[in-house]
């Protein structure tokens, strides 16, 4: 009669399972029962439930309850985010977790950091930036860095710093292919990882960054 | 940066909070933002999503979403709950768990197992016949017993038989206010309770429970 998990609790006589909302709330987002709102996504209609996206996005409530809701029945068009994207967010507001396939996916992971930050659904957003902080390599770090700044997460980007701390890896990044986005789309960042962790005698490397 | 929950996970820069969906769909009914089903209870109105409700009870999604759909916009009325329980009932349908005020209120852990049973929500259940279970004593014990029978409650049934199989406990079961409900509404549970737990030498017992 024991259930190993931490949630549940027994007596003699009776065993209280575990919560299975989230579960329940799965169910419903699969089986699109009572489902009360269309997103038009990548040619794909996805549907939803109003009450369970304002629970848990201040943007979404804002959207469909606020001055700017939606005529009832027009599907809403989402033109900013890709489909498989759109449906993990959508996983995730419905049951806290993301699906399976996409936990070991760090190109979704990015994408679902944006997603996050556009709906406020800042749980989520620090998931992805963890998922990214455990990733970088030198090719991926001047995307993550330039990621960081666009939206604001502290922790990736002190991360991306850390990294670029060591002389070779630095060195790689300046040689990658995002490097040029990075320097065009945040100079701010560079300026700040040069000013705090740029030793003296790096100077050379500095060099190279301030005059490419 | 350490928070102390089994739930949370960190790693050197990021540290994702542990999930707080219970307390945003807590927020949601409590702001009664975009509700749109209505029920008419002890002369209160109370509103609720019926996304919500569905997804964590069957009953209410066969009431809601089924071909028995209530008349939008129409109050439903709630003619066998009182307003208290199901304020709990609701509660629990949005955090999975009971607020604190009831979490020790036996008398509304009977009502609660009723409203439960009514709609089909298996875990609510549970917890009210555990906490019922937890609370047995000579002056309750025929009422719960009672309850454990007509709503299934295996748990809490063997709970009270256990308890019954006391002499003194049998007696002053026989002498409380409750006993002629129990002997009326569920003659088969004692005639049940004696087949399996009498001892022969308890006769005088037996012929008073025999011939009542």
């Amino acid at each position: 009669m024991k259930i190993c998990s931490k949630e549940s609790h027994e007596n003699q006589f009776v065993v209280v399972p575990p919560s299975n909302m989230h579960q329940q709330l799965r169910s419903l987002l699969e089986s699109k029962d009572g489902a009360d709102v269309a997103f038009q996504v990548d040619g794909e209609m996805i549907s939803a439930h109003r009450s369970v996206l304002a629970a848990r996005s201040s943007v979404f409530k804002a959207e469909l309850f606020g001055t700017m809701r939606e005529k009832a029945g027009d599907p809403i068009e989402i033109d900013d985010i890709e489909a498989d994207v759109f449906k993990s967010l959508l996983h995730f507001i419905y049951t806290d977790s993301l699906p399976e396939t996409t936990r070991e996916d760090v190109v979704i992971a990015s994408h679902l950091l944006v997603a996050a930050d556009r709906y406020d659904i800042e749980r989520l957003k620090l998931i992805c930036e963890e998922k990214l902080c455990n990733h970088i390599d030198t090719k991926v770090v001047a995307a993550s860095l330039a990621l960081a700044v666009q939206h604001n997460c502290h922790g990736l980007k002190e991360a991306c710093f850390e990294f670029l701390a060591s002389p070779s890896n630095l060195e790689a990044m300046i040689a990658s292919d995002g490097y040029q986005h990075l320097k065009s789309s945040c100079p701010s960042a560079l300026k700040e990882f040069i000013a705090r962790f740029l030793p003296v005698e790096l100077i050379a490397a500095k060099d190279i960054i301030m005059s490419i």
